[in-house]
């Protein structure tokens, strides 16, 4: 039984009085044949054990190396060394472990993101991606208090489908059909009904349509699950699996939808805030160092807390679509020919418009509603005006995209000639279009990139660095 | 802006003093061209309206039917009506969509389970499945909030990989290559380099191999996410998408793993019963009517609630494999040959073993250990006994297996010798073997199968019915 262990973050927030604890962890550094750094995973402080002069023979101290995991019994006493409130003067130690100090990848001493990401399976076990791991479960289960406290119900919708919620989105086969001789109709083409499925299916794009099933049913629900993209975009933006949070409300239009997103993203935000400073404060200091390799003009102009505190004590800024076109007019990036894509009433905003409406103009999250029809979803509420739908993408500063959303077009009419329009087939979407036959009710909802949250508020540069095992073309490793 | 309205929930349990208040919901009755009973999903008690004789034209009267979605302001009054506790007094009622009652397929009658999964999109408008999301709602906050309360990380292990955790199971392929003309290499194979991610991929059957790397990290922590299984099994308890809960602890052994498991379960148990109430008295009320059509021996020995008090209120019981062979052997349905399988040690218990265990023997769930390592996978910590493993499984009744764990291989020589024995490349793991040659720690995880925990408390029978669109051997839809 080893349940009478403590974690040295229950320790470090007790007072040292003398008494016999016993703690596990992984070695960080050991110095002087003395010290002892060990650290357990839950909180980046280490514990300094302290070994008394001939406690130990000569083997065991050799065996003490970075890596190594150790049971340490011993007396919590104030620390006589500045920086740390605690030490365990040892009064028995097993190695639990050994670690072969030729061998170990992590050494005591600053590693590359990169060289990180090959060995994914112990970056873990750094002072950066235990911060940044502990403050992803923060913010997940912020997300689950957020909408149970608001009496929102958690939906599974479904990860293999036969849908593609976008009609768009490039997407993975799921199938247990042999590639060698697969079966086939008389026309030669292959015969899914074979399929493990009765039918062709693929990786969820979004859970939106069958979310939309339950809010009519709920009022309102949420859905926090893996998405999935095979876009070969290899960009430190993007992943082919990645996780995301779609609410979807009865009863609720534009305006209230974008409220819902604000008080989400700012209430994710106060959580990590109240609940993770020790990990907000060394992620902060460490993308300062980050930056001072920057030349002065690249670096952010606030520290990652001080961003964070802007963005929970200010308002987003609201604005159309059109005042985001004229604003990017109006601009000196535009007149200088600064940018690389056309600027003009109908494009999709590229990264750079974004990245000038929120870094340069804003400097704060935009909420930018009223999108041209044709590039958006079919599922889209229609404006009045002919021309525009009802969306809202947020838009965050150093991420971009965060949030994108709509409320939902409800008239049935309006959505089976919109479906017609862009050639989705009606027929597949029975289910869907039955929603709005039987008790049709505006409805609205949003999805929120759950990794692009974490990269927000960690202040991490890299999507592969805030998921523990990314996906990315030409790599599924681990 | 719909803001304002209030939830028909929070609205009763409100005190009626004529206030004013909207609620929005969609029409279960319609009685008298009078009394509306209208739900909006946060509760099964519906909220009485009552519209004055004459204050509706007959078009709009005409309208109100079953599934209708209707705006209603009135004032809240203590009803005259026995088993409520308010109506609304209408002074406004639109209706925001209509609901043809010849088509509507939910009519206020019962309807079979069978005839409500052809509609599942609908049958969330049920009392049953009202209910029985509600629950499932409840179940995977407590998950949460178990976990993190102890200082588990939450960890989103990939969905899409290239390894098998327990070296068994049924996969789903998933490509982006095509059927026709796949890329091949010289001696005719498919050529995986070609696919997207480079090599050849399939859906996860288990985050546990990659929650091993991070609990030598962080010490503790857990997965929440859908597993998969390509199995062609159409029975009442399996899915081919299902969700599951992993826990995986450093510093933890059998004995530790045992204690959190029934810890855990008792946990989800008193978290529904203290937040869901309402919806466990119904859910009890309809399986004891449901139950009524069985003969007397077939019928529950207790209610759903008492069921779920005496599961909180009682120790599991612990038993060896070996122990739980001698009471097979030794029982009365044995010796009268009522069992279909072989009994003997060295057997993978089957469904009829593990029933009369649970149900006739010791009629509470129990704790199996110490199972034969021939029946087990190739991580599970072997005993000195070279026969048995650190195995344990939980069987609960009426369900079965509900919870399957180990303590884990942590010594080197032993896993690699035992994955050797059972053919499992150790070149494609050694992310996993690196865990054990740096640091490596005693430690130990379980599943839950989060389905069949809903099953439990649910009362329900069929697992697609406690998962909102099941997926099963040819069935993808919605």
């Amino acid at each position: 039984m080893f349940n009478k262990r403590v974690k040295v973050k229950d320790l470090l927030a007790s007072e040292p009085t003398g008494q016999e604890v016993t703690v596990m962890g992984w070695v960080r550094t050991f110095r002087n044949n003395q010290f002892i750094a060990l650290n357990d995973g839950s909180t980046n402080n280490n514990l300094q054990i302290v070994v008394e002069l001939g406690m130990l023979d000569e083997n065991t101290l050799k065996r003490i190396t970075t890596g190594a995991s150790l049971k340490v019994t011993g007396k919590a006493v104030p620390s006589l060394g500045k920086g740390q409130k605690m030490d365990i003067n040892a009064t028995s130690l097993e190695i639990l472990g050994d670690s072969d100090a030729e061998k170990f990848p992590l050494q005591p001493k600053k590693h590359s993101l990169e060289f990180l990401r090959e060995i994914a399976h112990l970056r873990f076990r750094t002072n950066t991606f235990g911060s940044v791991f502990r403050v992803r479960h923060a913010l997940a289960f912020a997300v689950h208090k957020f909408f149970n406290e608001k009496g929102f119900v958690y939906m599974h919708t479904p990860i293999v489908t036969a849908s593609d919620a976008e009609g768009a989105g490039e997407m993975f086969r799921v199938t247990t059909l042999p590639f060698d001789n697969p079966p086939r109709n008389e026309d030669g083409t292959i015969n899914f009904k074979e399929d493990f499925f009765g039918r062709s299916t693929n990786l969820t794009v979004s859970g939106q349509l069958e979310g939309e099933l339950a809010a009519t049913a709920f009022s309102e629900i949420y859905t926090f699950g893996p998405t999935f993209r095979a876009e070969n975009s290899n960009t430190a933006r993007h992943l082919a699996e990645f996780w995301m949070i779609e609410p979807e409300m009865a009863f609720c239009d534009i305006e209230d939808n974008q409220n819902l997103a604000e008080e989400f993203i700012k209430y994710l935000i106060r959580h990590v805030m109240e609940h993770n400073r020790e990990d907000l404060e060394f992620l902060s200091q460490r993308l300062a160092e980050e930056e001072k390799q920057l030349p002065q003009d690249k670096r952010s102009e606030m520290g990652l807390i001080e961003k964070l505190e802007f963005v929970i004590n200010n308002d987003f800024e609201r604005i159309t679509y059109t005042e985001a076109i004229d604003i990017l007019l109006q601009s000196p990036a535009y007149k200088k020919k600064k940018f690389q894509y056309e600027v003009k009433w109908g494009i999709d905003m590229q990264s750079e418009h974004e990245r000038y409406l929120v870094e340069k103009h804003f400097k704060k999250p935009v909420i930018v509603t009223g999108y041209p029809k044709e590039i958006k979803a079919f599922y889209m509420r229609q404006n009045d005006d002919g021309k525009t739908v009802a969306a809202m993408d947020i838009l965050a500063p150093g991420i971009g995209e965060i949030v994108g959303g709509s409320q939902r077009e409800e008239r049935l009419d309006k959505l089976t000639e919109r479906m017609k329009e862009m050639h989705i087939p009606a027929e597949e979407l029975w289910w869907y279009l039955d929603t709005r036959r039987y008790g049709t009710v505006p409805h609205a909802g949003f999805g929120l990139g759950f990794e692009r949250m974490v990269l927000f508020v960690t202040g991490m540069t890299n999507i592969r660095d805030v998921i523990a095992f990314p996906r990315t073309p030409k790599n599924a490793e681990f």
